[in-house]
């Protein structure tokens, strides 16, 4: 049975993923599919092929990345890029039937030809929860209280939940001197700059000192030709970061008091997080670097971060008022957020917390000898009538020594098999599904 | 908010699910993998996208169904026609250390660019299981056992598991004088029409007596240019077919002495026979006249069908030993089945079962007076944490019509609001997840 076939392989920026590590996967997107359903969201399923125009004119650069098609019908077909358009169009096309507040979670496979070489994908899940149609800042709360819920419940024990608005961002933008899009989006950028390094900085990926750390912010906004107002607005809000509390509201608000923008982004981070419970404000962190990369957000921002492990954001969103109507939709407001899978596993492994217990508490039962197959099929089927997940596989040539490494290979927790003197059971790990299981 | 943006709709042959339809979808497929997972199999996960070279030449007309495109640096890919071919590939790529025996299931989308009007999918599920690496017969029995508790646990109370074996067929077709790879093609494709005929007629499809039946079954071989000899065959061997039981695979045996690959067919389904626990046997039923579409199976292949509900197989499979090597893998036999998802929830929905109980007894909160806003989320949080899924919507502008006519749209079990009386609750379902929580 030698096999010298030459690897296939797959397409760079594709992965594929065989069992105990998709189990995890598996747990991770099901505890985050518990998480929507728990909070009232409604699944959608939307087709990966999609109607070019669909995606055409909405995603800026981002249009570059569309995988193109065309059917046999020389039908013009793109994948999705993202799970955001296909629900402005399903509300779009559906306005009449859907109901509306529209709430739904998708987590699905979606599609850029991004350059594989800077670790880019270019098939990976997005886990996204939006709420479309309700302006109440009470939508925005229980995006937190969700966010705060699914990280918990992953098995995150520590964890902040950055928070800002972009009504702040874009006042800082005005005391600093810049009154059209592209100044607003030139400081937006800025901030992401700070908000990314003193991430960085913070888990220590960068040995400085303090001094160092206030150097390197000038520098870093020096480097994106930035006036010395403009620097100096920046390092004066940065340092009013920090846990939530309303000496710090008070102190930003005078900082930008004359700017109805500011007050107004203020007073609904206030608002927002009075209708918190104790326990998930905790964990609320007033970032004012925080700028989230997208365009489109027009209110309040959030990302989830795990202290110590550099990998970014574990999840992100914010409200975004106007692309709904901008994608093609009806004209309502939306608040949202997604989990990121892929930095989630990461994370969880950066931490050796893992679900093992969860889906690796199975046995395999394997006869050696031709005579005990039946004997031990109808001890299979007892095991799994107690609810017991038993793979069964028949390995005649095989000693036991062999049978104990297959086993391992793929996680059992134990192996039963038969040698010259009976039942022969082989624990793999300690506490396992089959203690007390009373073999005949 | 009018909105009068023209549809954009979704590629013909897609479809987008929402709400309760996708509830059910999800707690199906749920079933599904909880059945692979008792009996062992592992979850494998591999991209949409893969090398053309993957996939030419192995499917026969089917690759003309391949959609094809080019990545930005014009390598050319394909989306993935089905989940056997990626499962061949990856035992190839991962040989040195994937776990031989390879028990794998994978639930995903599959794309064929197929004739829509002849109402084929373009994107659809799979769902399959496969044992890669064990000839024991045990396996195949295995398969037949986790057909029928996935049936049974997906919540049909009457269902037959119709088996046959491909060496039998080839059997009837050297007695029916083929003795070529296309005579015996042209057998089995006479077969497969005259089963699907049967199961048609049982079904009261067509309104015809029993001599009608006969002379149906004559005329649709005759129409396919069958010589009397084989017809003979045919119609001698097809009343054998019913219930398992030795005396009718004596008689078998009889008529189809002097071929051995008969006698080892009808050998290997006694043996396969024999494993089965006494109430999976009940359900097993020899089907003379099951070929099944797919030319790659090699010994026993069997099919699930629901009595009355006219959609053909719910689920397929058999033994395919070549299969792997053949698709440029390792030498390996397998033997495996896929549920018809599409099918079990037609089937499901003519029969009138569903699942609603385990998705909609959920609960809408809906404010309709600001000042109640507070109380009613610390309400919420309440009864999250006893396990309940609840939406919290403001619905400041509406009557308590709108707000039920809203929460029966989405499926909610009771909706609770104020008015000025105090708390509100509306029960739309009866024995709902609210009775027995403390209200405030």
């Amino acid at each position: 049975m030698g096999h010298t076939q030459k690897k296939q392989g797959i397409p760079p920026g594709t992965s594929e993923i065989f069992g105990n590590i998709m189990n995890q996967r598996i747990h991770v997107i099901n505890v985050i599919e518990s998480i929507y359903r728990e909070f009232g969201f409604d699944p959608l399923s939307t087709p990966v092929l999609e109607h070019a125009d669909v995606f055409k004119g909405h995603h800026g650069e981002g249009e570059e990345l569309l995988f193109n098609l065309y059917d046999k019908k020389l039908q013009e077909l793109v994948l999705r890029y993202d799970l955001t358009v296909p629900l402005a169009r399903y509300i779009s096309d559906h306005y009449e039937d859907a109901p509306i507040p529209f709430k739904r979670y998708q987590i699905a496979t979606v599609f850029r030809d991004d350059e594989v070489d800077k670790g880019h994908f270019r098939e990976f899940t997005q886990c996204d929860g939006d709420v479309v149609g309700i302006s109440d800042l009470t939508a925005d709360a229980e995006v937190i209280s969700m966010a705060h819920a699914g990280l918990s419940r992953i098995g995150f024990d520590n964890f902040l939940i950055k928070i800002n608005h972009r009504q702040i961002i874009s006042s800082i933008a005005e005391k600093s001197g810049s009154n059209n899009r592209d100044g607003y989006l030139q400081i937006q950028r800025a901030l992401d700059a700070v908000s990314k390094f003193a991430e960085k900085y913070e888990h220590g990926v960068d040995d400085e000192s303090q001094s160092d750390f206030t150097e390197n912010i000038q520098r870093i906004l020096k480097g994106r030709n930035l006036t010395d107002q403009a620097i100096d607005v920046i390092c004066s809000v940065f340092v009013l970061s920090g846990s939530f509390n309303d000496a710090k509201l008070l102190e930003l608000e005078k900082y930008l008091s004359g700017y109805p923008n500011a007050i107004r982004g203020i007073n609904d981070l206030r608002e927002i997080v009075s209708y918190l419970d104790p326990d998930v404000k905790k964990s609320v962190y007033l970032d004012l670097s925080l700028a989230r990369g997208a365009d489109y957000y027009t209110g309040f921002i959030l990302e989830g971060s795990i202290p110590n492990i550099p990998v970014g954001a574990v999840l992100g969103g914010g409200r975004f008022d106007n692309l709904v109507r901008d994608l093609g939709g009806p004209d309502l407001p939306a608040v949202g957020m997604a989990f990121g899978l892929e930095r989630i596993i990461v994370s969880l492994n950066e931490l050796g917390i893992n679900s093992d217990s969860v889906f690796s508490n199975r046995v395999i039962v394997a006869p050696r000898s031709s005579d005990k197959k039946q004997a031990l099929l109808n001890t299979v089927r007892r095991m799994r009538k107690k609810g017991i997940n038993v793979d069964y596989i028949p390995m005649f040539s095989l000693t036991e020594d062999d049978v104990a490494a297959y086993a391992k290979k793929r996680g059992f927790a134990a192996v039963v098999t038969d040698n010259d003197l009976g039942l022969q059971i082989i624990k793999i790990k300690e506490n396992c599904v089959i203690d007390g299981f009373v073999f005949d």
